[in-house]
């Protein structure tokens, strides 16, 4: 078995359900230190993360990634034990085998591999790691970002482990993510018998034509690399169970996947102007997850797509499509951001796996990327 | 204390909480066979009524009510315990004085003294009592109508003793009521991530528009008797709860409040068209909870009125305002069906009350009618 597969079977086997740890930062410590990292472990709460670094001068590269993973669900239903790794016709089955511990494994292994080869490598080498990516994501990346800002330490270049490939590995580079921007609305109405609707006022009624016109809305075109803003209503509920009772208010949750063409600002007074031209009274909750980022070109980008093409012969697509990830907290520093994994279609799901030998292709393209930015 | 009000308070202190009858009818029964009524009892599942009539022929004038009460939510809040009642400062005080024991003892009362004076009277006297009025209304009034209709037993004049007056008693008599029907909708889409959004079909979106326009619409304009019949929706319930996650589908429940300007059969086929417009993938389940009913005029009508007029030197209003009332079960077997009770501002409130000199108006007015509809 290959360092990196074996390496990320030892991740695995440790149950690191978010905010649990488990002691995957324990075994990436000490392979870190044994090269010569300097490391920083910030517990947060709950929470823990650390911070590493090698080298002393120079332009920063730091690896990024999370050692939780989501609950299994029924364990019954996994035909390999989510805990006990395997290989098994090609493919590494396990728990975060793909959301994120191979990447991991395969930063660890490259970087090994990179410093006994380049012990004097110019620049300097980072890792930032939480065990609260999958969870509230409160007393992790966020958190180790606002202590590197305080102590004014900078992240220059940043390859996030994230999956981000879709047949191939390397076939897709997240080079941004859209901005995730939630509303809690609120209609109030006036509630009342159903046989006396004149005593009542319906905020169902109310709301509809609202509604309909908050989801016809063009919010923008999106651009070159971003899909136009989409606004989801996830949920709404009204009502008190009872079928002749025309309830108070009515709540719909909702939320915006925005490019990088409108503005946080705007599409919360976009909304607004709506809910006000059709007279709504109303409460809205509005909650940034995370601003639109774009690593659009730079040397990131470049040693990446760079690295891709050499090892596996196929130019990458640069694609900001899918959900949010740490990257939104590590993006608005002025670092460049990049994510690149391996594939991603069992994530999240029962027998996760992943291709054994992406992860070796993928530790070869990290190490590749380290060559480029930090050997001149 | 009156007759009236005395059987008043032994039926508010019997816990006849739906369907439980507590022992109020067999009161009830007791007095009525007293004065030559002949009793059936009618016992449907959980639910006690009874058929009670007096004299062999000609035209049969019935009361309907109901001996069951709606629950008392935290006894703690009432100033007056609820099945302890009290006079007080003029005012019967308990769980059921307005809603309708007050009315089935001045339903008693009036028929024990109109006895007294007329015991040979014309027609025949009625009673047909429930105690599912305030719960499912299945195994009550309709079943009661059903083994009525099987034995050609037919009533021509119905009072129910439904609390009908707003600011004195007899001010308003009910000559109708409004069809009710209601609808279950749940329009179907696809489940999916809102960073996914061309993968998934969000139902709530779909929706919106369409329920826009149902509550917009002019369904008719009313009539004479009726105000126009009334779209509400009562409850929407769509989402898993997760901000991120479009629902697979969104529900809707909805009540129609008719006149008889409109059919049930209009009111569905114009539902059903204004979903099919919006393309909705949809299901939709109807429940029609009664018919509309009106008794424009006639002898019922006429004698009600002009009781009230002479008791109180006032003409009563007829409405059709209001909720159901099991007078949907009779007026479909031809009966001349009206409302007359006490005044209804505290039913199925806590400190239920009613004026107490009001009951033993309602019982000269259940007389007085009794007197032009059965005495020659
Ligand atoms: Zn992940
Ligand atoms: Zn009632």
């Amino acid at each position: 078995m290959t360092p990196t597969l074996q390496l990320a079977h030892d991740l695995i086997r440790r149950r690191s359900v978010t905010p649990d740890d488990a002691g995957c930062q324990d075994l990436m410590i000490q392979r870190l230190e044994a090269i010569g990292f300097q490391v920083e472990r910030l517990r947060f709460e709950e929470v823990d993360n650390f911070w590493a670094t090698r080298g002393t001068d120079g332009p920063l590269l730091a690896f990024a990634g999370h050692t939780d993973v989501v609950p299994t669900g029924p364990e019954g239903q996994w035909q390999h034990p989510p805990f006990e790794p395997v290989i098994e016709n090609g493919m590494l089955y396990g728990r975060g085998a793909a959301d994120m511990k191979g990447s991991l494994a395969s930063m660890v292994v490259a970087c090994e591999q990179f410093v006994a080869e380049h012990p004097d490598h110019q620049g300097r080498i980072g890792f930032l790691i939480t065990s609260d990516e999958e969870g509230p994501s409160v007393n992790g990346t966020v958190k180790v970002v606002e202590w590197l800002e305080a102590r004014q330490e900078k992240i220059d270049w940043c390859i996030v482990g994230e999956p981000s490939s879709t047949d191939r590995v390397g076939d897709v580079i997240k080079n941004g993510r859209r901005g995730s921007l939630g509303g809690i609305l609120r209609v109030k109405g006036v509630q009342g018998h159903v046989a006396y609707p004149h005593l009542a006022d319906n905020p169902i009624h109310k709301a509809a034509p609202a509604l309909a016109e908050l989801a016809a809305q063009e919010w923008d075109q999106g651009n070159e690399f971003f899909p136009a803003t989409s606004f989801q209503i996830s949920n709404i509920n009204g009502g008190t169970g009872a079928t002749n009772v025309i309830p108070g208010d009515v709540e719909v949750v909702f939320n915006f996947r925005f490019s990088t063409e409108v503005t946080e600002t705007q599409l919360r007074e976009r909304t607004e102007t709506i809910l006000n031209k059709h007279q709504l009274d109303y409460e809205l909750d509005w909650k940034l997850s995370g601003q639109p980022f774009l690593t659009a070109e730079g040397e990131l980008v470049d040693a990446v797509v760079k690295a891709v093409e050499q090892h596996t012969g196929q130019k990458p697509i640069l694609s900001t499509a899918g959900g949010t990830s740490d990257g939104r907290f590590i993006a608005p520093t002025g670092a460049q951001v990049v994510e690149l994994g391996p594939r991603n279609d069992t994530i999240h799901k029962v027998d996760e796996c992943v291709k054994a030998e992406d992860l070796d292709t993928l530790t070869a393209l990290y190490q590749s990327t380290l060559k480029r930015l930090l050997i001149r």
